[in-house]
């Protein structure tokens, strides 16, 4: 069955989904994204993500070009086209075409490009990395400044991302000034003596709708969570690692630049985080 | 008549030319580009931008997907279909469509995407601010630390621009750690009792083609030249400031943050070196 997608108000086959050589996504990087996870045929924190790319458009002086309700009615009827019960949706927003290049923006009223599709990943909740985990590697955050504008400029991450495989790991955990940022698509955490400690929210990171639900819960369960930057040293130091995700929902990191993080294997509060995220964010997936 | 571009072999009405909703370049700004300036029919410093490009691309784990001679057949024939006299050429290449999204590279032997399009600019020599100079401002250099790589993540240099429009200047000059970069997209230049000053090269800025061949031909016409950063005051203090870029060759900036620099007028440096410079790459034109 060939990928049926969403483009600028078309329902169309993958392959015939083509924009624009002039988009300002395709020759300026001038747009930005988000992924909702799908579980159970649901969406994982709708809202949130909805939110947050209002927001992104908003700090480029871009306006949302569909209704709530829109999005959510693309997002179903994909769902519901590729017949899809676990995986991603992946949805774009560029500043459009202006039929040339230009740094100058697009006159007012160039339609903005709209672009959504999704990924099966059946049993993506039964992750089996979740048993063993993930193993990290640090490189310097090379990435622009907003790393809060969850925008299409994804060279660094995924050369950090080929950097980690070359050398063996899985992913890449990124420093600035001596203090991890965050992953390479993912926000970065330690447990140490029961507290979960995670970067404070600022322009360095994104403000990951994953974290945010996590914390919510994390709170609710009584957990002690503390929010400030941390270094490599600490993370090899800590009791246990983890990041999270949209997609990867929560994943143990059991060994960093090498060294074993607490046991080397996954450890009891990532392990809970994880069931809680999964419960408590299907609980009111819509 | 309706311009005529270049696509993955094929050279195509512009409305046609599209790629793929996959593309690394439209997903993940996985691409990079040179823009090389036509004057008279012919291509300025055109082995110049060739060898950069092999450089980007190779920077980013890509070849180089065509030979020389074959980019400059293409180039030719665009010039030739478009009827293009004066004005540059745009190409870009990405890391192709793997035909999904995801950060990994796609697997060995994914065709790169190539695009190629003219922009017909009659008079690019004649520009008349050249004659009045131009304002800018500064701004804080957000962008990632590759910027000697020629990537198509242009979305801060955008904005710049567009801060610049608001606040009623022409351009900005991208400020990091108290000294300026370069401008949004081109080189900066101050002169002061006579000697010509501008930023080494490094990871931090551009190496500007038209700024190497602009140094070359001032050295040759025994020019005192200094490499080395400046900061916002030095240039409002300046007896001259300048930028350089393809499309532009060499204009001369007037105003800085609002402040006049030397009399507030085009100084003879600037224009002696825009002079020097059409002149010397008009005859090394192919």
């Amino acid at each position: 069955m060939t990928r049926t997608v969403y483009l600028n108000g078309e329902y169309l086959p993958e392959a015939e989904a083509k924009v624009s050589i002039f988009d300002r996504g395709f020759v300026m990087a001038d747009g930005v994204y988000e992924v909702t996870s799908v579980l159970q045929g649901k969406l994982l924190d709708f809202p949130g993500h909805l939110k947050r790319l209002t927001r992104s458009l908003s700090e480029l002086g871009m306006g949302n070009p569909l209704s709530d309700d829109e999005w959510l009615a693309i997002h179903r009827k994909l769902l519901e086209l590729n017949d899809v019960r676990d995986g991603m949706i992946y949805l774009q927003v560029t500043r459009g075409n202006p039929g040339d290049r230009d740094f100058a923006f697009p006159p007012e009223g160039t339609p903005q490009t709209v672009v959504l599709f999704t990924q099966a990943k059946p049993g993506l909740a039964d992750n089996p990395v979740a048993k063993t985990g993930m193993r990290v590697i640090s490189v310097p955050d090379l990435r622009w400044a907003r790393r809060d504008i969850k925008t299409v400029q994804l060279l660094y991450p995924s050369l950090a991302k080929m950097e980690a495989k070359k050398q063996g790991a899985d992913d890449a955990w990124l420093v600035e000034d001596g203090f991890v940022t965050e992953g390479t698509s993912n926000n970065t955490y330690i447990v140490k003596d029961g507290k979960i400690i995670t970067r404070d929210l600022s322009t360095d990171i994104l403000h990951g709708i994953t974290r945010g639900s996590l914390l919510r819960y994390a709170a609710e369960a009584q957990m002690q969570i503390e929010e400030r930057p941390f270094t490599i040293e600490e993370a090899k130091q800590a009791d246990e690692a983890f990041f999270t995700s949209a997609s990867a929902f929560v994943l143990p990191v059991v060994e960093v630049d090498g060294a074993k993080v607490g046991t080397g294997t996954p450890g009891p509060v990532a392990t809970r985080l994880r069931e809680l995220y999964l419960e408590e964010s299907l609980k009111s997936a819509i």
